[in-house]
């Protein structure tokens, strides 16, 4: 397989390379079940965390997953960064790029910019989020959380729920998840459903209903308040009559189906308290806390590709 | 002895455990005086450090005493974290328990909130300062620092002066040189006073100068200003007319009674700035740094403890 | 030889032992270009990074520096330490201390702080800029720069071009070029001119034509914005008339003459962003980034003097 220097969309890496990523983040799972959870695959190697928007869970999983490889990360904190005294965006790639560094983490709200920095800095780059376009890490996490349960990945219905529209996971996972084989429904009011949906070629339905008896994987998405401009969706009430997970729903779900959230989960609104609450009594169907810790050894596996 | 999951109160611990912690800082702290001040105790380990409220001092602390014990740390800086996303508690709590870390350092406002996490994690949780409640590694420090200079610490005469109502270092420390045996008597204003004094089983006085010629140990409490809610001591003037210590007071003490303060001093009200600026000079009778300095070695002790 | 304790101005070494650290920091630079950019140097070592003003830029290098001399590095963010809690500044200079660190690198708006900071503790302490006054590992950067071109140094005609009033590197730099033999004229108007300047001994001019087809090295300052009390300069257009380098002054440069700036640059004042633009087919005349990739190197070999 020709090997890429970037991490910037799965879109780019082929099937076999994707399945390839699962086998070798079920090695690096396997190294976090050890005592000791450290090896010294990327000793001597600098990485550099690069983060244009704030965030402590994706930030500290990089960290972790780097410092378990032995590699250096350093943190550079952009808000106190020459940014603020006017620094163009091209002369910082530069700085950063100057720096020597061995690979570089970046989160920022626009993925133009990504793309154009990975393209004019020689050492890998990995995108850890771009506004709404594309969570590559999270979405390849997801997959392999997938991918432990089921094994065979064809023809499994998904059905991802909710805001869709401000949801970069979502986008990243459908295109994925249609690349793998398998089956992929979108559950949304239309208010939360992009404009370019029909791009997505999947198959669409507005009420929860219409899916939890049959999916063998629920996603439910994060109501991305902190993104919609204006209020997109009627109520709390309208959202959980047509779109949340409580007990009741829960209960309908397969025996063999599980349930996924990217997190942070609003209680009450996406999934209610209830459901949240029965996580560690029904570890094999609630696998929102197993993709957190898969995402350690999955960002493990990638940096791992990326340097090596 | 039984060994403990967490370091929450050293309430917990018996004094046999104590006198162990003890002297297994004695031997970290001689660490801390060779050339090359590390050893490779921890290789190979994840340390989180948690921290709710703002804090420079102990946070560095522990930092360092990770470190020294080559122990990767982690800073999850909550104030950009999920948290203000609206994630819940036991939610953070189960997502940062994901990430597999091998222990947990918290400081949080509530000691509820602390315990409650300690029961919710598998990994060691370790009390970095609990609102008004516990602070059980500088209650340990303090002993040291004591201990190191006495040996025997029975029936030694402590004097802990100040603003006990809103002190966490007092209430642990006060618990603490009870259960050695140490001679503890309280100085403050009533005002400044818990009401829940009577269950200290504590002797009591309102004036420093009733204790100054007869303590081993003098224990100055910082005033903490930024917990009083409301204004509690009538003024600065007052303040050091029956509790601050001055050059005429510090003359007054014993020849080998010692002074302490858990730091940052506030100049001029707890104690002046000539009795601080001699204490290079008159290290064996000035503690305050040397409290600093025993903290690093006390953590160590505390942390090798929880994760071997 | 004799070694100093700290490094808080070039002015305190000796030519021969200027040209000793720019030969040690050849070899670091080496080490730089390897595939393991790590040595051992400083294993076990302890660096804290105490900044008091923002950077992220210096702080980041000797960050990447320390770390790949092995050193553990650990940041005091000083935003969140007791200074805000109304600790005085020799007790937070003792605080540190007892921590007992090998090494502390400073940045802090006043040299006199700095200065009174080296002398009351016993580890070496490295300036990392103070207010206008010095950037020591600047000036050396610097200096490495123009060293890695023209080797010889003597007689070689440098320009200093802008806000020299606010400039700590202008200071820094000025000093150094003069004792290591350099031609240096400084060119500015009136107003950006500081009052002192008859102190520096060097030549002066107000216009960027009377030096740009005769230098061998144009070193363009950034304009320090932040740090002008009031409006300085009549106007950019002004500026753009007499001191800034664009497309047409550029072309006017000798065949072998550099051109520098410290960053990051405020493109269309002190540069063009045409002439930025270009840096990169123009790697031996545009020597900004090389200034910030020999900025670790630099640091790397002044870290390992200090400690060892």
């Amino acid at each position: 397989m020709d090997k890429k220097k970037d991490i910037l969309s799965l879109d780019e890496f082929s099937v076999e390379q994707i399945n390839e990523f699962l086998i070798q983040t079920e090695s690096f799972a396997e190294i976090l079940k050890r005592d000791i959870k450290k090896v010294p695959a990327l000793r001597g190697k600098t990485i550099i965390n690069l983060f244009f928007e704030p965030s402590t869970r994706t930030k500290v999983s990089f960290e972790i997953a780097a410092k378990r490889l032995s590699a250096d990360l350093i943190n550079f904190n952009t808000s106190s960064s020459s940014l603020r005294k006017g620094e163009s965006e091209i002369d910082t790639i530069k700085t950063i790029n100057s720096m020597e560094n061995d690979l570089i983490i970046i989160r920022h709200s626009d993925s133009g910019y990504i793309n154009y920095f990975a393209k004019n800095v020689p050492v890998p780059v990995v995108n850890a989020g771009d506004g709404k376009h594309e969570h590559p890490t999270q979405a390849l996490l997801d997959l392999y959380t997938i991918y432990k349960n089921f094994t065979n990945l064809k023809d499994l219905k998904i059905a991802i729920i909710g805001d869709i529209l401000n949801s970069r996971v979502a986008r990243s996972d459908i295109k994925l998840f249609n690349k793998m084989g398998m089956d992929v429904k979108v559950v949304a009011p239309s208010m939360l459903m992009p404009e370019d949906f029909s791009s997505f070629k999947t198959k669409f339905a507005n009420n929860i209903d219409e899916v939890i008896s049959d999916a063998d994987v629920l996603y439910m998405l994060r109501m991305q308040f902190e993104r919609q401009e204006r209020k997109f969706y009627p109520s709390i009430k309208e959202y959980n009559k047509f779109l949340s997970l409580d007990m009741a729903r829960f209960n309908l779900m397969k025996k063999d189906a599980i349930l996924m959230h990217p997190g942070p989960v609003n209680r009450g609104i996406e999934i209610s308290g209830e459901v949240m609450d029965i996580e560690t009594l029904n570890k094999d169907k609630i696998k929102i806390n197993a993709q957190i810790s898969n995402g350690v050894a999955v960002r493990m596996a990638l940096l791992y590709y990326a340097l090596s």
